[in-house]
């Protein structure tokens, strides 16, 4: 399935055609494109150059692996991840190396790193779905992750699979139509709230 | 000047080429691509599609309103940011538009927002670079950005100049190589810290 973005401009076709599926093609994703999406999100921008960033990631060659790391997610998102042949948490280290000064900027730069890996993955023909849906505290146990780095995100990655295949409920989400706020409501002038009065 | 990132695999050009540069040439940016980078900005994914992501915009073309902008920068980055034709804030609705909640992922999901930014830039032959340093009071002030909404970030937006025109310590810094921490240092397998071992 594509689902492009209905978008009011023409966009760089790999931001439109970007997008987050439900359903994933049973085709494994091969150990050099997995390799090429972190080094895409390797090379992100971030504050100081700190890289806060961190990936713990499981494929499906090795099941048990996999399992563990979908044990981690909440119970609505496992339904339909769990058939994802990548999974990967990630995670924010919250205080910079050189001084161990607070990072306010972690989750803003995982989100850039994140941005980095979904295009890249979309140029491979993979797509990429992001969850806010983690069990936290599960996840800081299976994985020892220590008090200081945060565990922020999930992602379930694979080539995108036939949304008949889904559940009826997900199948409907898959195919809904995709929308976004207005400009407007979202890009200000003078002040916050005011549309900026494009010439 | 161009300063693609030296990356150990090819990643997309888009990728390879970003950089944020502290040059910008002395040309504007007009109205259409202004539109188209915040076009992409706002087809990022984000979490239960909040759309968290708030920007104000400034241009050179109102001088004004570009040097009230740069008012909200601190000083080491107003001295080259300045002279960027466009200048941007980046602001994040801390709860949900549903439910009042707060929003974790509300830097996270600017995150992205300007990782399809900064892309959408590159295609264009544009350079952004993101500073964490703002005078986040000031500029609540200036714009009238109510409480619930952070000031995040700020953004430098044009066309990449000579670094030569830099002063002496900030071209130096443009010169730099590019450097990142290596992937075992970022991405793992069993246990946070352990390398994924790679077939």
């Amino acid at each position: 399935m594509e689902n492009p973005a209905n978008t009011d401009l023409p966009i760089h076709e790999l931001l439109r055609r970007r997008y987050s599926p439900r359903a994933f093609a049973p085709r494994a994703v091969d150990e050099g494109a997995l390799t090429l999406l972190f080094e895409a999100a390797r090379w992100a921008a971030s504050c100081m150059n700190e890289q806060p960033w961190r990936f713990i990631v499981a494929t499906q060659e090795e099941p048990e692996a996999h399992a563990r790391l979908a044990s981690c997610l909440v119970e609505g998102n496992r339904r339909w991840a769990s058939a994802a042949p990548v999974l990967v948490l990630g995670l924010g280290v919250e205080t910079f190396a050189r001084n161990g000064k607070a990072n306010p900027h972690t989750w803003h730069d995982l989100g850039l790193a994140l941005g980095n890996l979904s295009l890249q993955a979309t140029a491979l023909g993979l797509a990429v779905h992001m969850m806010a849906g983690v069990e936290r505290e599960r996840a800081r146990e299976v994985y020892a992750i220590p008090e200081g780095v945060s565990v922020i995100t999930a992602i379930a990655i694979g080539y995108p699979g036939d949304p008949a295949l889904l559940p009826e409920d997900l199948e409907a989400r898959e195919r809904a139509p995709r929308v976004r706020r207005p400009l407007d409501e979202v890009v200000f002038g003078e002040r916050f709230g005011e549309p900026r009065s494009r010439r």
